[in-house]
């Protein structure tokens, strides 16, 4: 065959392979991978710098399938370009129980998949992210002679990524911050689910882009024009002062002979007959998940310039590190995700004597306290600096031209930020990224929160102003739900801390996790410094900070702003012969991760008599006090006015407290 | 004084004001009401139709303020130009608890305001959903003659709500629908909280609305040059093919003269120096809220204006009625926010010889069963119609040039979605809006949800797609938290209903709630009719589906898609002896709204042992079940594979509810 041949016998082969087991699975997505083929095929076999046979490769190009719905492109772009998963029969249990090759690509799952994928313009933020620790960790080691940091990351979309207001949000920011190593390839098919995309979305995408400060390039042919696509790959990357987008027209499902171009090919199996079609019309004489040896070959080139292409960076990473033995450290720990030995003592302590302080102003004396001590440390807030006090003072902004430095300024972007942090987090570098805004806007990047969660990403959400004691802006800025809102979602860690101790403790906590998010509910006002509170009884959940005589009559058990009230109270309760615990819980999630004899120690099953005080709901909190009813919280939104005033109308006194109290002991 | 004189003695009293009744609340945004002054004085003066004194007058033009944060300068307009709230007291209690002028603008509370705006880019969406129903309502009774809906819609935005990704979800959609009566006015004044929009926002926004199908117009001197604002104005109302952004250029707190154009002007009180500077530069000698009489006249020039236009729809809309007296009285109908009489009587039916359907399915053939007899209703999904199973088959797309049409194609945009359809349900013609997309991505639209029930914006959410039976997409497509998300915001009723009769039922309940939100949550797989399901017992939350002979050893609750094996569970548990009460309880916040007696009598306090059965988290519903181990639920992430599959591995089966339930009884 010759070399055309035999690239478009590869690309078939991703087509009917990406089919074949979408047919097996009778579930699926064909209609990308069969109209991505083409870019697909050239980018990972002709420009794409990786390595099948380390998909961990420090300096690989990185590829995010945007689209996540259309998988089966990256599971046969793995297999066929060499990777050892998925296998051939991994494929074959597409989209079943416990496959390597679930329905949308998740990188907890799949070797080479860098990110999970499928809401849509998830993705594409995601891809920024890389970028941006790509430009970060660039600036910071590479020396002019060597270039330890030198990659590009790709990305794939299409139009529901594009329609998605987060595709904005991330595109106006990687323009204002000028990636040039970002590389889009828009599959631009003309279809979504609805039908055509004259339907809802008549925008000039080009005309958008190039507003945010992008190239735009096009390639009319995407379904035959291999080498226009090479040329306009190779131009975005010659392009190194703003990100390029390469608009690629395609034919959705291109190969289905009878179903491309439509929006049936989207979204299901293109059917046993459709698929022999398809076969026929490409002249593919083989049966279902069977390769020609020739195609295999062909596609697997990567492999050999993969494996020297690593081996030259091992390279001029050892003569780096004779060079800057120095920097190689810190490079090689970073890489590593090891985290400085003794870092934590860096974490500031308080005593009683310390001024009453807000938990966002503590958060910023901790920032700045652990930052020098932090190399990974990385983030910003979303045009929210001045409140959620997120400025590390010995760093200057992150930005074009200064791409060392730490401070991200993310814009009014919350639902990007989120995104582009789980990419920071996900690029594998140590960086530890930090994003910042109010609590109750934690509603706009909820999905990334999740998506952080779902893909063991370590990012550190700042929420501060967590609560009705915001005041005067009302309830529109007044979180009650959010904290619960929070706490539902699986493998994320919610600290509400309620003091300087504990603000260290929940930094602990969070810069520890690695594998797993945290989300910080921080007060707008100032809270005392309580007597017992911990740094290290943070990483427990729950512990007891005012303890009684003897057996306990019932138990106050607080969170954040409102465990000083409950402090308060047990003491005065005291005076009226009423033993009473006050308990610190500024993490649910991490209290029930503890022995069942710790939490028996903390909440004796024997007392029953319980109240709970937070500034939120009280959704959830019969979970340890048995009932909903024992609980001071807010049943409704907040209201407007001065943030004590608030707190005194919703209950949240000492008085209040106490009265609270007397009446689940009946008094 | 000249006419000049006057207009800048006006502009200088909102300005004033505004900065008085800051000072005075110590706490609020100066920046936006100073800067904006001169536009929203020509908007509001010179442009837009409205009667102070009929604040509901329903041809008047709205005015939303996107940029909530400048609340003041709508409360100094409403009480400048006329209208009898908010007085002079009104203001002076500005951020104060229960005043009439909270932080940021609430329709609930001030009279006048259209949209509760804070949370930035909301109002955008909102302005862009109140232009929907106008041209949509224009389209359907509008004769050649007699144009009984003919307004505008007017914004003001800032740089915060352009950087937000719903500003393109919005615009982009607004765009493609060629809303030419839309006209929003961009306040550019080049400074957010962080600083200058240097730091983050370098885009080009004028190409980028460009893009999306916008003329864009420019007033270089938005401080001085009224005139031209005024020009600006008349050529975008003059435009009536698409929307207008007109870019104007301005200094943020303009006018006090040390502190304009920086961010310490945009969200604090400018001081008393400051204030006084600001009085002495603009040569004003009144003290703090005090007015000039004739500045008081110049302003209210819209009473008598306004008066006269309000009279004379008035009568265009008595000769109307003499035309077309049908459609007068359909009009006046949904005007008054009256549902058909008997519309309900459409509601569908089911017995258990009916087929077993997803209950998408019942809610596709629901809504097409009562939209004949529901005159209001008007909405679509976010590109998943063939999923969601949304669209009415008697009507065909609402698009430019077919206004007239009633299902809405809002692209891959959720968030806009949600904000879209809260302005339509309080464009305040009765109209009924619903949106729909996968439960999984309420993520995308969470922000507004809460406003809708913040703002008491009737809105019907329509989720599919409600758990882990997804299947095969995943877990990135499985919603397992988000059932318990919803139920934690206030004023939302969640529902889940269980088979045909309960869709029934819980539409009932939607379409009534006209002051409150519904959540539907609704499933992919199909569900049995069940024998004793009742569509009037939704309304009441929850109710015995199967109860046993005698007092119930225990009580199987179940919700949606699971309350057919708790019935199966019980029918087989009587066979063991155990005598096994079943209640399907769809809706949360409707249970809790009834009386004692009712609450007692599904779920007697004296029978103790229960097991709930929901496909979702288990969190919360210790408030039935007294803890959260009594519950079949799921405490991780999803997982892929076949949906009957991946139900039986998280233990949705006859037999681990009769397992548990076996257990919760210690047998």
């Amino acid at each position: 065959m010759s070399t055309k041949e035999i690239d478009f016998s590869s690309i078939n082969a991703i087509r009917l392979l990406s089919a074949d087991a979408i047919e097996k699975a009778k579930s699926g997505h064909p209609g990308l991978p069969m109209g991505g083929a083409p870019m697909a095929f050239v980018l990972w076999n002709r420009v794409m710098n990786h390595n099948p046979h380390n998909p961990q490769w420090p300096n690989r190009d990185r590829f995010v399938l945007s689209a996540g719905h259309g998988s089966m492109l990256i599971y046969s772009l793995l297999h066929l370009t060499g990777y050892a998963s998925p296998t051939l029969d991994d494929i074959k249990q597409f989209r079943q129980w416990e496959s390597k090759t679930p329905g949308h690509p998740e990188n907890t799952v799949t070797p080479g998949v860098e990110v999970t994928t499928g809401p849509l313009g998830q993705g594409l933020a995601n891809a920024v992210g890389l970028a941006c620790a790509e430009r970060h960790m660039a600036a910071r080691f590479n020396k002019n002679d060597m270039e330890i940091v030198n990659h590009y990351t790709f990305c794939l979309v299409g139009d529901g990524c594009l329609m998605e207001g987060i595709s904005s949000e991330a595109a106006s920011l990687a323009g204002h911050l000028g990636l040039g190593k970002l590389i889009v390839m828009y599959d631009d098919n003309k279809v979504t689910i609805d039908g055509s995309t004259k339907l809802a979305f008549t925008e000039d995408v080009t005309k958008r882009f190039e507003a945010f400060n992008w190239q735009v390039l096009e390639v009319k042919d995407g379904n035959t024009d291999l080498d226009g696509i090479e040329a306009a790959l190779r131009e975005a990357k010659a392009t190194t002062d703003k990100p390029t987008l390469i608009r690629i027209h395609t034919t959705i499902g291109f190969g289905a002979p009878n179903k491309q171009g439509t929006s049936g090919v989207h979204g299901s199996p293109l059917g046993s007959d459709e698929l022999a079609a398809a076969r026929k019309a490409m002249g593919w004489e083989l049966g279902p998940f069977e390769i020609p040896e020739d195609v295999l070959a062909h596609m697997r080139t990567p492999v050999a310039k993969g494996a020297k292409a690593e081996a030259e960076w091992e390279a001029l990473l050892e003569k780096y590190g004779k060079a800057y033995p120095e920097d190689q450290n810190v490079f090689k720990q970073l890489l590593k995700g090891e985290l400085p030995v003794d870092w934590a003592k860096s974490l500031p302590t308080y005593t009683p004597a310390d001024k009453a302080m807000a938990s966002r102003s503590l958060s910023h004396a901790t920032l700045n306290a652990i930052a020098p001590s932090l190399p990974g440390l990385f983030g910003g807030s979303a045009d929210l600096a001045p409140s959620n006090l997120t400025l590390v003072k010995t760093s200057g902004d992150f930005q074009k031209g200064a791409y060392e430095n730490s401070n991200f300024r993310f814009g009014v972007r919350e639902h990007a930020m989120g995104a582009i942090s789980n990419g920071i987090a996900l690029y594998g570098a140590g960086l530890i990224p930090y994003c910042a805004t109010f609590l109750v806007f934690a509603d706009y990047m909820r999905n990334p929160i999740r998506m952080a969660a779902l893909s063991n990403a370590g990012v550190i959400f700042v929420f501060t102003h967590d609560s009705v004691a915001v005041g005067e802006d009302g309830p529109t800025h007044q979180p009650v739900e959010h904290v619960a809102s929070l706490r539902l979602i699986p493998n994320l860690n919610v600290i509400r801390p309620a003091d300087g101790n504990e603000v260290s403790g929940a930094y602990k906590v969070a810069v520890e996790s690695r594998n797993c998010p945290t989300a910080l509910a921080l007060t707008r006002q100032n809270l005392p410094q309580l007597e017992n509170s911990s740094i290290d009884a943070v990483a427990k959940g729950a512990y007891v900070i005012q303890d009684c005589e003897g057996t306990p009559d019932m138990i106050l058990i607080g969170t954040g702003s409102e465990v000083h009230l409950c402090v308060d109270a047990a003491k005065e309760l005291a005076k009226d012969g009423i033993a009473v615990r006050a308990v610190s819980m500024p993490c649910w999630e991490l209290f029930e991760a503890q022995s069942d004899a710790y939490k028996e120690s903390v909440l004796p099953a024997a007392v029953t008599k319980r109240l709970a005080v937070e500034a939120g709901t009280p959704f959830g909190w019969a979970r340890y006090t048995g009932t909903e009813s024992a609980v001071v919280g807010i049943n409704s939104f907040g209201h407007c006015g001065p943030g004590d005033v608030v707190l005194k109308e919703f209950g949240f006194t000492t008085e209040n407290v106490i009265s609270k109290a007397k009446a689940v002991l009946g008094k």
